[in-house]
């Protein structure tokens, strides 16, 4: 067995992430993780004549907590001569500004520091300390999400914009760098990282994770990881063949896009796919969102369809198949809404194009988005169902007792939209319209603590969920 | 909401699965997927001009109630006109004469029916009643047990030798089948295959997937389903364009069988990969067995190796790289055994390239191999542990308790393979020796009826296991 520094040395070597004179960004909470992470690219900067920088941002979501950390995360770099940088951010108020989930601003936010840090100084890379555990963690989510091979692929060594983002320690357990913690003493902050906003994965990683091993397979761990190595390098060979492929095919100096289908049912499926996903990609100008369903509709369409044959798509895009050429435009949505669906508690409750993750929790994240929730339901008589909007509905406001209808007429809610909100009710009592309104009634006080468990919603778009990137 | 018919219809022309004038076998145990398969088969043999035989294979595995299936399927199919080939084979019997577990036994014997009654009639296909949530179980048990992508491509909608092997109702779930059943009028036997030895995939079904759905995606089957879909397709493409390359750099004609080592380095990392399980494939005889550790240093090898390099692989193969070409030989293996692993029940227990399945049960199976145990060790003072023998271990035969050392010796065990033996044991009561023999300590009466649950074992390759085929 060799040590951590040489299993980490190795990775980097075999995946690129190290060469000689390197001027590295690295990222550090103070939690276990990253704080190995320094010390490792501390400890290796003679050998390959490295730069580091250590960077902390300080997230503001635990106030005297996130204090303390970045106050350790400088004094230790004080203590060892390595430069650091500091910034403090009030995540909670920027994610409620920008309608974002607390931890998808925390991320966005770190991230934008971090590349600034790198951009000042001028420097190479920024090393993030995801491990084999992480990495782990995010295959089996998105397996139980849903993804393709592309989303199997889960967390590359290199990714990013210009491949700047790094991860060293990709290939070692959280395990071995606990123990190498342990073995160079080194004493880091508590790893309370904000555990409301990834209860969903927190509950993956300490109840189904370890159940799935000790029923299954006791190296679960490694071989999600090996399965996400064997996907990342097919998914890498496949697109490049796409791209080759795009490049003849597609019509991209003029508008609207277009891909030519000739030749297009001859190619094997798997470059079939990957064209239309690309199209796709290049039409609404994101690869998310297209289910598998409507994707595999789009390549029939393309193999087999007519001229004037036509294809609705998420967003109001609608393809078209004209003169052996694909098209793509947008266009405004009407849709039916879906039957209404009883709330799982916990657990998870499809609505439609909506998915809501319904737990039980003994702390509130200070600010949530209008697409999470935090009820005390014990006083009431009916079930909790997610549904479209009901005659004879009514709810709670602070400022008194309104009728749905009236209130969704008084807030400019458009006409064709009103079908289309997911409202949370007990029979007619409306105590949530997703994403605009909360109700009063069993509303949670946010300046008091709690005296027992409450329930936490959220609702997300089962698109966005299906190709969620860490 | 398309009917059943219809669905299964567009299913097979979409693959291929039907073509007009077309002679079929449709297996059929008498369940409710075989019985709704024949039956729609029967529905559409006019449309596509069909031939179609029902052939049932009788196990013998559950006594009279096979006899009855087997009754069942030859009367509902006189009733109807259908052809109608039986067979009756003891596979207990049969299984225990060729150490096999009874599930791969049944298995085998069963295709080789099916097999005998497609040529002996001169038909194209075997049409076999695997459904979409077979296929969601597969994926997922082979994601928990370790796979890479061509695992996840799990069952093909064709497959076997030449192609002959179909599978009409992949597309649709099995609460389609039974609604199919109901809506016929259909009354089919009832489902009770062989529930002991398939108890980890019935735990899987019955507990581990409804509980991921409930948590995670009520949706998990089908996006199981599209995960192995979308895996197939690339997998298929990948092999083809390594096929193509193995051509050109492997010498095939000459022993030993070498791979050229020219260019290797410069291919994209998916062809590398594919090279390497290849050359393996064409060198053991199997793609199976090669662990991707095992599999990425072979490939390491043949990237930057020297002249000289060698490397040890599963079965006593060593693989070499001499003047730019890569062989592989076999030798006699030599290895030291690893640490004792206290047996996680129930659960799996690692113990080398072992991996025990420990399960509580309340009915046997009349055959175990010699790698299954039942046992009763509730008067046991020690936990069980697995590990290679120690001095001092001793066993209870039916002939008299025994030291273990004479007990090899006796039984003509090689003294090179001897601690590589996985050892039940008790402190030094030895209950098993995997594979081999087992103590009369603990042991289930097989001629009484059980009067409480006892302990089923199970031993396997964890090769064999990472890459199980259905």
């Amino acid at each position: 067995m060799t040590g951590v520094l040489e299993q980490v040395e190795q990775f980097c070597l075999e995946h690129g992430l190290l060469h000689r004179g390197d001027r590295i960004v690295a990222a550090c909470s103070g939690g276990p993780d990253s704080l190995a992470l320094l010390v490792i690219l501390w400890q290796l900067r003679r050998k390959y004549d490295l730069q580091i920088v250590a960077a902390h941002f300080e997230h503001g979501i635990r106030g005297a907590a996130s204090k303390a950390d970045a106050d350790f995360v400088q004094a230790f770099c004080q203590q060892r001569g390595i430069p650091v940088q500091l910034a403090a951010t009030d995540v909670p108020k920027e994610a409620a500004a920008q309608g974002l989930s607390l931890e998808t601003a925390a991320r966005e936010l770190r991230y934008r520091f971090l590349e600034q840090v790198r951009q000042t100084a001028g420097f190479d890379a920024i090393a993030v300390a995801h491990h084999a555990d992480d990495q782990a963690e995010t295959v089996l989510m998105r397996i139980l999400r849903g993804t393709g091979t592309q989303g199997l692929a889960a967390m590359r060594p290199r990714s990013g914009k210009g491949g700047t983002i790094i991860r060293p320690l990709l290939g070692v357990t959280k395990a071995a760098i606990r123990a190498f913690c342990a073995a160079q003493g080194l004493q880091p902050c508590e790893d309370a990282t904000n555990e409301q906003a990834e209860c969903t994965r927190n509950r993956l990683r300490l109840a189904t994770l370890p159940a799935l091993k000790q029923a299954y397979n006791p190296e679960l761990a490694r071989a999600l990881c090996q399965l996400a190595e064997v996907a990342a390098a097919e998914t890498e060979y496949i697109e490049a063949q796409v791209e080759a492929l795009w490049q003849d095919t597609a019509r991209v100096r003029q508008q609207p896009l277009a891909l030519n289908q000739q030749g297009f049912s001859q190619l094997p499926l798997a470059l079939q796919r990957g064209l239309v996903r690309r199209f796709w990609q290049a039409a609404a100008g994101s690869r998310q969102d297209l289910g598998f369903g409507q994707a595999e509709k789009l390549r029939l369409l393309l193999r087999v369809g007519q001229t004037s044959s036509q294809l609705e798509l998420p967003h109001g895009f609608v393809a078209r198949l004209a003169y052996g050429w694909l098209t793509c435009a947008q266009r405004p949505e009407t849709a039916a809404a879906p039957a209404p669906a009883d709330l799982q508690i916990p657990g998870c409750t499809q609505w439609g194009s909506y998915l809501c993750t319904a737990e039980w929790c003994a702390e509130i994240a200070p600010a949530p988005t209008p697409w999470e929730l935090y009820l005390q339901p014990d006083d009431l008589a009916e079930p909790l169902v997610i549904r479209q909007r009901e005659s004879g509905d009514a709810i709670q406001l602070p400022g008194g007792r309104k009728k749905l209808k009236k209130l969704l007429i008084d807030d400019k809610i458009p006409q064709q939209e009103r079908d289309q909100l997911p409202i949370l009710a007990a029979g007619h009592e409306v105590l949530w319209v997703a994403g605009h309104r909360r109700s009063t009634r069993c509303a949670v006080a946010f300046d008091r603590p709690l005296k027992r468990r409450v329930l936490y919603l959220r609702l997300e778009r089962r698109e966005e969920i299906y190709h969620d990137e860490r």
